[in-house]
């Protein structure tokens, strides 16, 4: 078993999803892993991961739109606001969806379902660059 | 250190939640694993997985009324409908529960707590399969 | 690569986040790893674990702040109320966050990002002790 190490960088240009499924399957190819387990970590607190599905953009469009009715963008309440009225949902946001996704590998590949993507979940409506830790894990 | 995986499938007749602890144990034996961890991956996107109390069912049931109190089936500003009410309701749950779960394994056993059962939560009110890729990695 | 298992236990007060990055750091030094990966699980199902904001603790209140509005303590509706107005909330708080985190080692230390840190999130208002099995793989 080895543990191979890498950080991918992306640009969110404004809040919404960013499909990274394939930039994970391109390095995932460089680890020489084929049975184990893929770990992403994204290194912020505004941003965050998701699986859901690839396919229909209306259901990231649906997700967006449930978020925004149930944690509110710049409520009166909130204490921190400092960056704007996307700071504190920006965190709540992420504290509701993941900082960090593992995914199996098998035959060299994410062993995802047919309907599975992986995305990056950009929750300020700023010009964001995110890190993600990926190691990986296995034989 | 070695990785061990199989994919373990359920039966999943209606909505609601569904103990697998026990199936996990038992392909843990086959493992040979006895310290390290034990992940758990669904492959879909409107099934979930979770860890909560399991010993009294009316945990799950009121988990069941917060879920369809918050994330409404049929809201009809939700474009994503097509297979209908529960369809984008289903994605919503899946996001705010677990596509993975790792459980550290402690003497060849899971370590989990007294109290904690680990369910598949099936969000549709359909007769669904569901398959699990379930990967150990220890020595 | 070796797996390296230790479990670490937190008196919680009262409800509130408690820190714990500086202990898994202290913890994972004596693992000897400097790659791979630090799995955190907390063996109970009322108190959570979380990565937030380290810097401002208003982030933590307004946490505190939403999950108080949207996570009824004392719904009359709830059936799963033995041991207080607490109790089910506890119960929906902790699927809403998480019940273990995996973090990457790089160098030897947690590859956090800047302003991300680590907290025990105690969801009942009693005096509780918390242990949460850490399980580091990697070399």
């Amino acid at each position: 078993m080895t543990t191979w190490q890498t950080t991918l960088t992306f640009d969110t240009p404004r809040r919404g999803t960013y499909a990274i499924t394939r930039e994970v399957e391109d390095a995932l190819r460089h680890s020489g892993v084929t049975t184990g387990l893929c770990h992403l970590f994204i290194q912020h607190t505004s941003a965050s991961l998701i699986i859901t599905e690839n396919a229909d953009p209306s259901v990231r469009r649906d997700i967006e739109y449930w978020l925004q009715q149930h944690v509110l963008d710049g409520d009166p309440n909130y204490a921190h606001n400092y960056e704007g009225d996307d700071d504190m949902s920006g965190h709540i946001r992420t504290l509701l969806t993941e900082t960090s996704l593992t995914v199996p590998i098998k035959g060299g590949r994410l062993a995802l379902g047919t309907w599975q993507g992986i995305f990056i979940y950009e929750h300020r409506r700023g010009r964001f660059q995110r890190h993600i830790v990926m190691t990986v894990q296995g034989q």
